[in-house]
């Protein structure tokens, strides 16, 4: 690797970054080649621009993070934080000339407390291994995203990550505890707590939890764990409508049911997940529902759930015999996304949330759209808590389909905006919709966004581009 | 009241600010009665230091409040916002001249929604009375902080208040999704969703609970709800040291279980309870545990709880046989503040909150800062968070016990940080321990505390002298 930074071509400005770096950084850690570092440019959303970094730095501690963002700002560098780039908006793509900063190999998970239900990690740490250790102890970190198997905490507290969880279990923001955050001139702050409790002064926790890299570089994280759950049973059920799926939906909420996961798929995904994985999902349903239970008497209360479903109109409801038969369809809505991307090669997903009062309208809304702009939109969606995906599919290499996707994409935003919803549940803003935030935030809200922005980092080196 | 205006010494800085007020407010929303303000000067914490307010207005709408911050801009006058003034840390007490901005009259729910599960209130609604509007929608709002008959929304979102359900429910933050919040220069803004998960941008909603008015005025809040819980039923354990009683909530907390409510009473509140109320609770014992569970089968669970309180040595364990029995072992906890008020007239009511793992060590440093400055500390806790309030008993009229009060209360808090905890669990800091803040964040925590505060209120007019 040291080779490769003494053979791509340096200019002056970037000799100068790249000797300063090396001051305080292993060759090791420093990476030039073009070739190796263009992996590093972009993350998911890929049709989201992304620019050529000046180097990719792996620091191993915090000292060298220090370095990093001390060596940023005296040589006004630009800094984009990065975990695993398995984010959906851009929020890690590189700008021109910038240093990537990758916290992958602060990976270490410093401790697991059973009597505090609390972990100690470092940002790098991936959210199954997490999950996976802190099993070990009975214990449960409940967030996890569709990309659990390789996303990192330090990505998922950057942008707030969801999940299928959330419907019981919440966000990412409900556990984080505390932060050791370097600063954007590499000064190190502590945030937040490691107790159950705390009020000491402004939240800055939270502030940091979904701020996609912008404030400051999480180093270091507390979080909250949970006793693990009994295993869920999940209930499938099938309906003629998307409609009727969004009115069961409701009765299940208003009857005080809390499912651990409460999911729907739509007759296009349906349809697309059985083309990839041949799993021969029910192709006559329009919507799917999968609810879950991991309480002591789950069967109890799918039965519950299901009479609901039936009284909404479900045309079938099943119920799995057991947690194999449960994985086997959460394997069947994991797997919606990657199908649909196999329609037409490109997607653009959404994550538009609504109240789940308005999911039906949702759901309508964009069948509307889909038909307005002649295009596949197939919709899955956290419906408990009435975050939808719709996931809008496209041939890029049609410059008029990309140009009706765009167009689709903005429209179901401001559908969602019309809903009393908000254009992003769980991917965050990144690149992808930060025209979009300000229509959401309204220029009072906008110019205080930026004056928190403005007290974390007066340069503004950190992230810049993304979220305004 | 608008004589009493008349009346009142009238300066003409005063005489204008109130013909200023009155542009936009009716005449009985200002009082300027010395003796009618003077009982809004100070909350619950009666020896911290207040001031004489030029006048309290008690707007009803979002606009008064918009004009009365407008009006405090131009004329540079400090404005302390203010609910119903339970608060224990001075964060509501008047400063000289200011304006105290009373919200209490603001009192409406404005929404109840059971399919969203949410509740729009303004924010003198008071705690007990959003209880049991959405208990009749099967609904709950868990915060329940031990002033919940009087304190209202808006205070707990000030202070972030928590309670007894915390170690089940958490605390106000996780229930607050939006807010409408009036700046310092009079503008709205609205932060936050009312869907059930949203990212987009900062999350200032966070940031303005717990900010003790110091950031803005929260004139409407979002607030999640949950579905109502089954009764809760209680088990008394009692223990022949506060070390057994802490290692019993160790072991519960290890093993995987979720109490609703997990409270510990010491010796020297137990007999101060006896004292006031006559219960007849057991006087022989050290220390008393309370854990509830609000399951489907809260008998087993308590039957669980209870193998393991004798585990750890406990010298009875006693289950309430019903709802009944429960609430009578609350009631003993829910009066021990008053209680322990009745020892000596005063009290100093500390907060500090420690890994649930120290919270023995936290015990027998209390008891040994005690004999140390031949004092009463009593302390109760909200045990299974770590959470203890060490409550100082002294004759305020003593100046020496007085200070030794002091002392004490310090070195507690002293103690709480070198234990790994927070000076503040769920009170706030207020002009009671701005001091202590430092200490527990450090330079560059405050720095970047002062940069948020500098953020939202230039002028520095939003509850001066708090938390700072």
């Amino acid at each position: 690797m040291i080779m490769s930074r003494i053979e791509a071509p340096r200019d002056e400005v970037t000799g100068n970054l790249l000797d300063r770096l090396l001051d305080g950084l292993p060759a090791e850690a420093v990476l030039t080649d073009p070739d190796v570092t263009a992996a590093y440019a972009h993350d998911m959303a890929s049709f989201c621009p992304a620019g050529t970094p000046a180097a990719v730095v792996l620091p191993r501690t915090v000292e060298q993070v220090q370095h990093v963002l001390r060596t940023a700002t005296e040589l006004r560098v630009p800094v984009v934080p990065q975990g695993a780039r398995t984010g959906l908006s851009g929020g890690a793509n590189a700008s021109d000339g910038c240093l990537v900063l990758s916290l992958t190999k602060m990976d270490r998970i410093l401790e697991i407390s059973p009597v505090d239900r609390i972990a100690v990690v470092e940002p790098g740490v991936v959210n199954a291994v997490l999950s996976r250790a802190v099993a070990e102890h009975g214990l449960s970190y409940p967030p996890d995203p569709s990309s659990w198997e390789m996303c990192t905490i330090g990505g998922n507290i950057g942008t707030a990550s969801g999940g299928l969880c959330c419907v019981k279990y919440g966000v990412t923001a409900e556990y984080v505890l505390g932060l050791d955050v370097v600063l954007a001139d590499g000064r190190l702050m502590s945030t937040g707590r490691r107790t159950a409790k705390g009020v000491a002064g402004y939240d800055l926790t939270r502030l940091f939890v979904g701020s996609e890299g912008s404030l400051g570089v999480v180093v270091r994280a507390t979080l909250a764990l949970k006793p693990q759950p009994p295993r869920q049973l999940v209930l499938a059920a099938e309906f003629a409508s998307a409609a009727a799926a969004c009115d069961a939906v409701c009765r299940i909420m208003a009857d005080g049911h809390v499912p651990s996961l409460l999911e729907l798929m739509d007759r296009t995904t349906v349809k697309a997940v059985n083309e990839l994985t041949r799993m021969g999902l029910p192709e006559t349903t329009e919507a799917l529902l999968l609810a879950a239970f991991d309480t002591p008497d789950p069967a109890a209360d799918l039965a519950a759930v299901g009479a609901l479903c039936e009284a909404a109109g479900a045309t079938q409801v099943v119920p799995a015999e057991d947690a194999a038969e449960s994985e086997l369809l959460l394997q069947a809505r994991r797997s919606s996304l990657v199908a649909l991307e196999a329609v037409k090669g490109t997607t653009m997903i959404d994550d538009v949330c609504v109240p789940r009062s308005r999911l039906g309208d949702m759901l309508e809304g964009v069948e509307r759209i889909a038909e307005k702009y002649r295009l596949t939109i197939g919709v899955c969606a956290h419906a408990g808590d009435g975050n939808t995906h719709p996931t809008v599919c496209f041939d890029a290499a049609d410059p008029d389909e990309a140009r009706r996707a765009r167009e689709s994409f903005d429209e179901i935003m401001a559908l969602g905006l019309e809903l009393g919803g908000t254009i992003t549940g769980e991917h965050g803003v990144g690149v992808l919709k930060k025209e979009w935030l300000a229509r959401e935030l309204g220029p009072v809200g906008m110019e205080m966004q930026r004056r928190i922005k403005q007290a974390f980092d007066p340069l503004g080196i950190l992230n810049p581009g993304k979220l305004f």
